[in-house]
């Protein structure tokens, strides 16, 4: 039997003269690339110069589209319509393909970002919104979702081709939930740890859960931080140790 | 001999629960229809209903970018260098291009707004980047600048299909310059003697300057106001003179 | 017995070149004015204007701070922190304060806009957070929030001077809550009874909810509404019949 | 004969989860801090966190106002009035002077930021407009000025104190005005030459032009850098060497 998955890592979150994330770096050790488009962070300068390093670097290229609230990093709910998430999925795909397509490049994936994604998670008239917004700009985009959430389902539905996200650093609930970053126990701390979860997750579709529970999970794509003092060890520690597994490591358009 | 001449407006401007012009109206009246893309005016909501709008009348979509300058309406010159200029653009016809494209439609052009369209009229490098920028998100799409101005010149040397844009109720210079607003006679108030300058500008490629000078002027496609008391009625009159003196009025890329 | 209320309007939500609300007449039928700050709606321009037209007409000025949602017109609950709460407040009250000290005049009230407001009548702890900020800054400005909600509750245990909000052309539950907007019967359409409905809430302390039972509620302050196109004929006749109801209109400085 | 002089730093540059600036560390060796005021960059909780800051380590507080111009951080020439530039400048003197207000402490200057500086150096109307907003808000105010140009002319005027501006490391020309940064003998990169440049000016009065030419300079205040990879050094040591030079470093406050 043999395993692959795909590296995904936020980019692109510089604004202006605001550097954030060590993205050229964080590249070598990812697949894909969730690149932000102007409206939680990004802004058409970081753009072009991201897409620029991705298609050098042949990373997969993906719109990760954000709440409108910069101040916030788009990481504060905010009671939008589907027809508002809808209107903001459009118009950023829209921004962050023209960058792509100027450099003679292709779109791969759609993740939202943050607040949107958690959200999304949750709420399916959101997820089949953000679903259908992909699928009306360009139906071959494959749409990232949290495992087993609404969002994949409603991916699913709305017939794209969907990847199930796994986080390494973060517990998970009985119902397969990411436990609530309000609860002590919701980050894992140890990196060993970290990425024994993860090479679980992708050759037995198995995590033990906070409450000790195993359960089922689809690890289609992990997703892994580009900013953090650790980040770029732990892109490498995790990266290697995959690959001693025996799993192989491979952009997500070509797994699927 | 024939004549024609496409009509084009600004559409779009309005923003969240702002409203701006009467576009369902004003649209009976033109062949074109430049859509802010959310820099200067707009929003992703608005976008998608002009789209839709200019689609089911058949109105040719052009991409309106502006300068990052909601507060000024994208009127205030801003020092932006070239390189910037590039990537706003790119950022806004891909914007729009994506709820052109989830609507089943087609990007016709893109006629740079307000104090970007002035600067670059005289501005050879921002020009050219402008011109850059559409030509490597597509190289089909037209570009329309001031009659004569440096952003057509940039767009033939880039090798786009450019649109000469004369107004109606603008007075001109011995130099093809449009006369500065903060002259007495920048205007011409009078709707017949407007219409009048339009016609002869498209069937004899003339126009009065303030000098009395007659000059050479191409009249590819004529800029009318969407917002103002008089906007309608003014476009049914410019349109109907038009007709009556033999003048075709379709879209840019029927013309081109 | 003498009775007496405060009318208040929000104004001074037009943003560069897009208009909302006719202030300049509604200000003659109000007895303060809730003025934005930039952060929902209203630009410095229009703060500066709005606070000089209060102050000719003698009308008390407030503060109305909104969420960082202009796009939505701050309508958008979002989920803010106590902390950002207290901070939004804190910079628009000194940004509209700048302009009245600017004109020679005084501020009167705080009264939050829309999502804002909204989530403070339900939310303690954002309550007591909007209700510190205004008293960190000028302990004498009186604080507005829905009738009997938890910002007037936080307000009065900070130590500050409340005004409990009443409108006339909403209906209220049993518990004194507004009925949402999202039910059928969340708005009284007729003019008169909705007029009628304030003198009662005016002169009895009491409104009929929409089971028709008899509550309390306490009001100070009306809220009407500038835009709209009955706007400017409501006011006239809420302001006459108010006087024929031998209830004097007064700026809520002068009630307190 | 005794000497003394200012040292002023920019800070607060912080937006959202962008950081900027080593602040706290700088604040040990600056006797004025300039507090972005959310315009060109810094927001409401970054404010707080700075007034707080700059009060515990007794630094003079001032306000930053910039264009409102976030994607460039306010250093991109914008064609404002000088209309505009009074309102602007009222709006952030207020927002800042809440957040002091609320830490019990006091503002002492205003220096307007990046090219809203640069611009009403050379623009007497600019310059006059903003010296009118600060006076009509706060006419205890000090105003700082590039050394000699018309802002500081037009605080005189306006009946302002004002400080006059050096800079330890850029160029002057023969007219005192900075050497364009255009220009590659713009910046003084050797710190010690800076410094020196510095003790001259403060206790002679006189610097060195690009031309050779000695000219006469005001200097009431030092400008330093507060990022960049040796800001702390250069802070630490301009600040010994002049006290070396028996020249006393002390808010602007207590020397004007």
């Amino acid at each position: 039997m043999s395993y692959a998955v795909d590296i995904n890592c936020d980019m692109g979150e510089s604004f202006g003269t605001y550097v954030m994330g060590r993205d050229e770096e964080i590249l070598d050790y990812v697949t894909s690339a969730n690149i932000a488009c102007g409206f939680h962070a990004g802004d058409p300068t970081t753009m072009r110069k991201t897409v620029k390093m991705a298609l050098e670097k042949n990373v997969g290229i993906g719109v990760h589209p954000g709440l409108q609230d910069l101040a916030g990093f788009g990481r504060r709910n905010m009671n939008i319509t589907p027809r508002e998430a809808y209107e903001l999925v459009v118009y950023q795909i829209g921004a962050l393909h023209a960058f792509v397509e100027a450099e003679g490049g292709q779109l791969q994936h759609v993740k939202p970002h943050g607040a949107l994604f958690n959200m999304a998670a949750k709420d399916a008239s959101l997820s089949e919104a953000i679903a259908e917004a992909v699928y009306d700009v360009n139906s071959e985009l494959i749409l990232f979702g949290l495992s087993g959430s609404e969002l994949v389902k409603a991916g699913e539905k709305t017939g794209l081709k969907t990847a199930n996200e796994v986080f390494s650093d973060r517990t998970y609930q009985n119902d397969g939930s990411l436990t609530s970053r309000l609860e002590s126990n919701a980050l894992i701390t140890n990196a060993e740890e970290a990425i024994q979860q993860v090479v679980r997750m992708v050759k037995e579709s198995r995590v033990k859960s906070v409450d000790g529970d195993d359960i089922s999970i689809q690890a289609d794509t992990i997703c892994i931080h580009g900013d953090g003092a650790h980040a770029l060890e732990f892109a490498q520690n995790i990266s290697s140790t995959l690959k001693e597994s025996a799993i192989k490591i491979d952009k997500i358009s070509n797994i699927l």
